[in-house]
């Protein structure tokens, strides 16, 4: 996609080069750094000016970020750490190895210093971990005229301008407004008369996926981050919550395909770290899949005697597996987008019962003229499976809702309690019964 | 939550509960509408501006709306919509029956039905569908100052301000700016000297997905949507964005998980929708199951003189199954985040793999120690297990990379091959592969 880019510096052209990467978007900027060969990689970086440099480092991969620092000079570096957010020093921060943490730490200025550090010592998926402290605080006696003046002076260095905080002496939140509305109403006004005053904030210990549904919920720009004293320390901006949005999203997704969540992406991810993730679940399962096997053993006598029967349990265990993942994935997601509280529980348990009814119903049925139509078939074996088939989706859409509603009741994460887990006790549950209603029914 | 206000009705207090409301967010106040006794609803509604009224109306859910809808005289409905942005009146009109949709769109007035009609026009999952016609378009000759002066005209009506497009006399897009580069430029700058000349756009018949992950990767507030002839003709911002990453997040877990996707929230959803976006996929399911039935049935003769070969088959079905679903969760995820792409294919091959080798050996070993611990147990058995196990980690993890990118390659959606198709498919397999080798094997 970086055709023409490749082909002026494979030219040398750096003049022309430059006219055209310094009006790209520095996220594409960074992807066409990533394309160079390594030893143009640095040349064509320090051709950038200061600021779009330090946007564009922003916005490269965790690798080149650590191997550019390196190169750096002190006061290179100390050049672009200037022009960074504080919030996404902190990010390129938390990836780098100690030593090159400390001599970041050592080139900032210490008032940046002091609030990295500060951003540093809150709970890694809290709030305050992903807010920045840089935002334009207003006071609600100036005017409309004034809160631009002090925009225009310091807001080159804020995140975003364009929602705006009013706080009092004590620094306490009393207000919010937003440009839009502060252009709008002319520059005489007073920002009092004019801000929100019911605000919706979060506080620094807040869990992070909590800040960043407000904003799937009330579509804000920024959401205030206050401390325990409830003064105003930060903001955090929509597009960290678009990112915390989707990691937690992919977390969610992981968990319920039981893997441990790695934070990077796949293919950076080495082999072992893949497997180290995958095989913690896949051993628990083997081992608890032992009770299933155990209840097959232990109607040995009944198999043996009618081997037919056997040929039945990959389906019942298919058909188990299946209507409890259903179940367990619509109420986790339920659950993860605010859509089920933890009060609508015996809602949900009816309902999945019903839904249970029904297709274990429909499946029975088909089953049933299935057997029938087989040579061996005859109408108690097909009753022994339309009972299993019905009972099986009952127990394992009941199963299916309830472990992640009691997961979310102890304050676990409910994507933990999903398929594979629920999979695992809905096939031993449903090869017992099968045995039991089989050995009762069939007399054997 | 609303303890307050709702005694404030019950009082009839309607002064002061209009001036705890009114500085209320409009999904707060949606809320507590939502709340309210049915009689209170309508009343309470009335009390609110219209401006805000209008607010609350977009974030209500859809049978409050109709509701309303219904009980609105044509004054009323006209005064609302008059408030309303395009994209939210499509939004409304997507989920109301034909007679309220024909009602709304008379009481529209002409060059607001125009814009309507033009959204509903795009395909459902479009771009098109999903912008708004509101936008502030500059020109490049202005300066700041006139600038200013449009958004002041026009801005009120526009769903963002702060993201500008300036186009040419052709509607060509020709460069964007922001309000705080204009806030920092000063008054007397040309938009020309300072827009960003590289603008990154999506068409009207992109999918919607495709315009949201931009905001993924660039941080945008708003991106310009295009037509065929590459003139500007609306722009999608940064919380409808958001919407769509979850709809699509929770789209691709539903289909995961062997669910045909539901717009509804589980609990509006009534159960016999629920039965049917479930019921497909586990009839298919089960169909298919029926291979592994038929694979274990042919080896009748060797179970029947080797009944313990029967219990190690859930296991081996359950670690086939979570092996293939993680892999191919792993592969769908990062297909729907860009961070893999088709050309990826052997890299993810090769690496899926060297995990199964992996983590098959680890389970192998473990399995190995536990049949060894058996009284029945023999060193025969435990190879036959421990060759099933590492092939049938191999093929999982193999068919549950291939699948999905194999589905992107033909174009289809790649979470359609996720865990239970893969699953089915690793089942019939990995008995097959278990049963031969343990009659090679053993010699039964």
């Amino acid at each position: 996609m970086f055709e023409k880019e490749l082909e002026l510096i494979e030219k040398k052209d750096y003049t022309q080069l430059l006219s055209v990467i310094r009006d790209m978007n520095p996220v594409d900027i960074a992807n066409l750094l990533s394309e160079l060969p390594e030893n143009k990689q640095l040349p064509v970086f320090r051709m950038l000016p200061k600021d779009i440099a330090a946007e564009v480092f922003v916005e490269m991969e965790t690798e080149m970020q650590e191997l550019l620092i390196r190169i750096f000079t002190d006061a290179e570096l100390h050049s672009y750490l200037e022009e960074l957010y504080v919030d996404d020093a902190v990010d390129i921060i938390e990836e780098m190895p100690a030593n090159v943490v400390r001599r970041i730490l050592r080139l900032c200025d210490p008032h940046t210093r002091e609030q990295i550090n500060q951003i540093l010592r809150y709970p890694k998926d809290s709030a305050g971990s992903i807010m920045t402290t840089e935002f334009v605080g207003l006071r609600a006696d100036m005017t409309v005229f004034e809160a631009f003046a002090r925009i225009r002076k310091i807001g080159i260095d804020k995140e975003t301008i364009y929602t705006c905080f009013v706080t009092d002496s004590n620094l306490h939140l009393v207000g919010v407004v937003t440009v839009k509305e502060m252009i709008l109403a002319g520059k005489d006004i007073v920002i009092g008369d004019i801000m929100h005053k019911h605000v919706v904030f979060v506080k620094t210990t807040d869990d992070k996926e909590e800040a960043a549904m407000c904003f799937d919920k009330y579509d804000f720009m920024a959401i205030p981050v206050v401390d325990q004293e409830n003064r105003l320390v930060g903001i955090v901006t929509y597009d960290d919550a678009i990112d915390v949005l989707q990691e937690e999203n992919t977390e969610d997704i992981m968990k319920m395909a039981a893997i441990t969540p790695e934070d990077d992406s796949y293919l950076r991810t080495p082999v072992w770290k893949h497997a180290k993730s995958r095989i913690l679940w896949l051993m628990l399962l083997m081992i608890s899949s032992t009770f299933t096997g155990m209840i097959l053993t232990h109607y040995e006598a009944a198999f043996v005697s009618l081997p037919v029967l056997v040929s039945f349990v990959p389906m019942l265990m298919g058909t188990g597996g299946n209507c409890g993942s259903q179940s367990a994935t619509m109420v986790i997601r339920g659950l993860a987008l605010d859509e089920i509280e933890n009060r609508d529980f015996l809602k949900v348990l009816f309902k999945e019962f019903r839904i249970a009814l029904m297709v274990g119903s429909a499946l029975a049925i088909v089953n049933t003229v299935r057997i029938m139509l087989m040579p061996e078939g005859t109408l108690a074996l097909a009753t022994v499976l339309g009972i299993s088939i019905i009972a099986t989706a009952v127990l394992a859409k009941s199963l299916g809702c309830c472990l992640p509603m009691l997961a979310r009741k102890l304050k676990l994460d409910p994507a933990i309690m999903a398929s594979p887990l629920i999979t695992t006790i809905v096939d031993a549950c449903s090869v017992l019964l099968y045995f039991s209603i089989a050995v009762a029914i069939l007399k054997i």
